[in-house]
């Protein structure tokens, strides 16, 4: 694809397009991973490419829930590195957690890809100078975020194969798992465990997003790029957190996007 | 991807994506073709993964126009070849028209390769007992469909590169072109020269599909089904077609569909 114009008005979906394409030729996504990112551009297309009042919300309540789990850490899939891992890490510097590359189509080829690709990501990011709201060491909290999922010493209960595989020390223990673009499945042996999942996902009508405990609709370098803002400044907040109301909402924006048309 | 057992809802859905990732191991199909086909997805999704009553009206317009043309082309990319190419060799053969294969991302290896697919295919539609309400010998009308495309003798005016590209004999001199899953600048270029275009796209908001004389908002293999059934038995269609109206009605059953939920 030629390079997309700066004043391009869909130039950040056409980039991570970009991403996700040269991310598949050196073989780090699963055969149906390219199928899946366009399935949530047309979501992403129908609620306005931009992130929602109902997602901001979620992101902040995944935000407060992060900073104050006890053992929380980031799973990432192919998708979510090649578009977001750089987000992510950051993410995961601030909340003191680990990243789990965890893989629902594992094969040891994508597993050592992606593992180099965050720990070149992690060195990026620990020469950035680090968001001006961080106390502390930029460089040493990115350097001591342990990036896991070589190790598959642990099975998700509920699940067969490749894809009940995680780490102990990561997924196994964690009380929170953040999870974008999760498999239904996954999410659903993930909260029977009595874990806390919170997923990004385009697609408010989908499984995971039914299942999670918060689903944030969004699509993930954006939302990841919020999350960041969030954990930095995390916010009290009151109550339950209304899961069906927030997909209602997405599902609310998308349907009046489509009759302004 | 494993088999999908018969009785799943979503079989088709999940067998036509499961073509698009063997099509693409091949290396039949555009870098991008994979996402765009998840886009279709997302959208067939909402539309309930059926063809809607303005699709139907549309599939049938197109009969009547393709079977009154002079001289009708039906052109194929690599997603509708892997999804649809059978149909649309029964169709040609009881319009009588050839097929064009006709690239966006022109390259030699993906024309020869669907060149081949194409003709192998026809191979096989060539053995079928054929449709009961076909007149003649089956067998001769498919074989003497032609495949065309590998002669690049002709460039569509107002496209630069080698998306301007095709046969003289097809596309070149065609008053009628059926052309599933085209580009939003070509489907423009096309329809200046006085074409007819028709295509089918499963994005009522696309501009593909807001540019061509007739829309058929389907999933394509679905949709040349169906088209078979109404070019062996083409009806009288009175008055203008109003392609505006029947994207209108695509996008009011998407956010019904959603507002139901």
């Amino acid at each position: 694809m030629p390079d997309v114009p700066e004043s391009h008005p869909r130039k950040d979906s056409l980039s991570a397009r970009q991403k996700i394409v040269d991310g598949a030729k050196r073989g780090l996504l699963a055969d149906s991973a390219m199928i899946a990112h366009g399935r949530g551009e047309a979501f992403d297309y129908l609620l306005g490419e931009k992130t929602t009042e109902s997602a901001t919300m979620a992101i902040r309540r995944v935000a407060t829930l992060l900073t104050s789990a006890e053992r929380p850490v980031i799973s990432t899939n192919g998708n979510t590195a090649v578009l977001a891992g750089e987000s992510m890490i950051r993410v995961a510097a601030v909340v003191g957690c680990p990243i789990e590359v965890n893989l629902y189509y594992r094969t040891p080829e994508r597993m050592s890809g992606l593992l180099s690709l965050l720990g070149e990501q992690r060195d990026s990011v620990a020469k950035e100078k680090g968001p001006s709201q961080f106390k502390g060491d930029w460089g040493e909290a990115v350097r001591s975020v342990r990036i896991l999922g070589d190790e598959a010493d642990f099975r998700i209960e509920g699940l067969e194969g490749p894809r009940a595989l995680c780490t102990e020390d990561g997924i196994g223990l964690a009380d929170l798992i953040l999870v974008p673009l999760e498999d239904g499945d996954r999410c659903e042996a993930l909260i029977s465990l009595g874990k806390l999942v919170c997923v990004i996902d385009l697609n408010p009508l989908s499984r995971t997003a039914r299942m999670a405990s918060v689903t944030i609709v969004d699509e993930v370098s954006r939302a990841a790029i919020s999350l960041l803002s969030e954990v930095l400044n995390p916010t009290e907040v009151e109550g339950e957190w209304d899961n069906d109301a927030a997909l209602r909402d997405s599902l609310k924006h998308i349907s009046n996007a489509i009759d302004r048309l």
